[in-house]
């Protein structure tokens, strides 16, 4: 059921402990709304837990509470007043809700989340961020904005609009991340620490950038990286940002070997619908940033993206 | 003479013809400033011009007023009320100021700028940007803030505060950017105009990404480009920002030849002071940002800025 945020708040209330949940690929806007509802519930003197199934961002590791996100165990059964699924639909979670017996509570930004029957969901497809959604949800929660809540907040923020660049964000973002600097964020704290790379990445990025393929008449481009080639890098985290720069390309994507036969693959777009390519092959996301894993070999993973890149840049030219 | 903001104001409203400057190898917040002043000057029937001694970055030709930027002209001679001076010193606006009668008002962020006797001055370092000052100028000019006022004046911000990520990012800074935003400015069209780099130019970074060197203990790292590697490379610009992600390093810089025996600097940090870094070699700028040119041979440059940035640690250690 369609909740008011209101009523989510109330649900939150209403629970005496909690588990929170976000997706696999965990970015700063899954994190950071974690921790920031964690650190706000526990203000209210709840017991939470965050579990997430995957490794998390180091770059993530300022933010308080980084620590004690847990990952799933084997054969975890655990009982709470209430599951909390964040930024994703809950499908989306790996085996973080596995053995865990609760309501499920969703709450999330992404348009493409259309809820379900059998649990209760907020979904505001305008907010920039889930954190942002958050925020919005303190002002229905009886708690001080410490800055526990305010760095997590403003690291969501942040990384989900490209550090206020992309076209999510708005007047209401730009004042609530004025509102966690005033709570004590520094902007060059988090910044910094999302940013640095190991010497050894920024040399390796500068190699795969050289093999940057333009097609679609340059219109689009991308970084296709083999199982070889992904093993050589010792991670892929803001990559296709160095193709996104390239002028005259509207759809930038990264292409990576994952697992045998599976692509993982980032999105960027300056104005086609990339949610729509991420979604025929069975990923989602938003409109100018979306993800998807192909399985299929690495040839053919290649040419089917640059087919659906193709087609979607054409049928955007025509419309 | 310092002036208070009210007072720079009042020179600006008595004025009936003015030219605004700013300094060579201008950025985003020297023409920002001087096309934001501008729009508010002309908002209210004043003749301005604004002339500039450089070339300018071709990321912000999506400002309203850029084409209208002009050069000095060998041997102008100019009378008009008032000659505003921004983002600098009046003597680094190279001979944009030749030939101009006028009584002289410098409206600058700089600590370093310490003002003059013989001119009329507005310095308030603890603001990010000479734009933020232009905003706070706003409320002392009878203007309406117009898209033309807000997408100069929101630029001159971002780039000040490498959008919104460095450490002079205030509450303030953020708030004044919703402002922009509510005036129609789109984050997402400026900073990709303002990131937008030629293919040939994101493969040459990537190759003299792979030249950097380390130095002092890992500390400190840079890229140093002879005459012949800048001649290879169509721009620099952005280009220390990949040196100063990799982790540990505090110091970072690129230094180019820009003419015969002369090296440009560009330094930015994550604690030490690079201003007096910079200001021993004759150059300026802020804390975290710096820039300055040795007149030197090339491998003179390269040691004595070493040696330079490698004191300016060790001192910091100590201190």
């Amino acid at each position: 059921m369609m909740l008011s945020l209101k009523e989510a708040a109330d649900r939150l209330l209403a629970a005496k402990s909690l588990i929170l949940t976000a997706h696999v690929h965990p970015d700063g806007d899954a994190v950071g709304s974690s921790l920031a509802l964690a650190a706000a519930l526990k203000q209210l003197g709840k017991s939470v837990r965050i579990i997430i199934d995957d490794d998390l961002p180091s770059g993530l590791k300022v933010l308080p509470g980084f620590d004690r996100i847990e990952r799933p165990t084997e054969g975890q059964s655990i009982q709470v007043d209430l599951l909390v699924v964040l930024d994703t639909e809950p499908d989306r979670t790996g085996n973080a809700m596995q053995g865990i017996t609760a309501p499920v509570l969703n709450i999330d930004h992404h348009v493409t989340n259309e809820g379900a029957d059998n649990l209760d969901f907020y979904v505001d497809g305008d907010r920039a961020a889930t954190a942002e959604i958050m925020y919005q949800l303190l002002e229905f929660l009886p708690v001080t904005l410490t800055r526990d809540i305010a760095m997590p907040l403003y690291t969501g923020l942040a990384t989900d609009t490209g550090f206020f660049r992309f076209s999510n964000t708005t007047p209401f973002t730009m004042r609530a991340a004025a509102k966690m600097l005033e709570c004590g964020v520094k902007p060059n704290e988090i910044s910094e620490s999302l940013e640095a790379r190991p010497y050894e990445e920024v040399i390796g990025y500068a190699k795969v950038i050289q093999t940057i393929e333009r097609f679609a008449d340059g219109h689009a481009a991308g970084i296709f990286l083999d199982k070889e080639a992904r093993e050589n890098l010792p991670g892929t985290d803001g990559l296709v940002g160095s193709v996104r720069v390239i002028e005259g390309v509207d759809v930038a994507i990264v292409m990576k070997w994952s697992e045998d036969n599976a692509y993982r693959v980032s999105l960027r777009s300056k104005g086609v619908d990339v949610s729509r390519i991420a979604a025929s092959f069975g990923g989602g996301g938003h409109v100018r940033a979306a993800g998807c894993t192909l399985r299929m070999s690495f040839a053919d993973a290649k040419s089917s993206l640059q087919t659906a890149i193709t087609a979607a840049l054409q049928s955007e030219e025509q419309a």
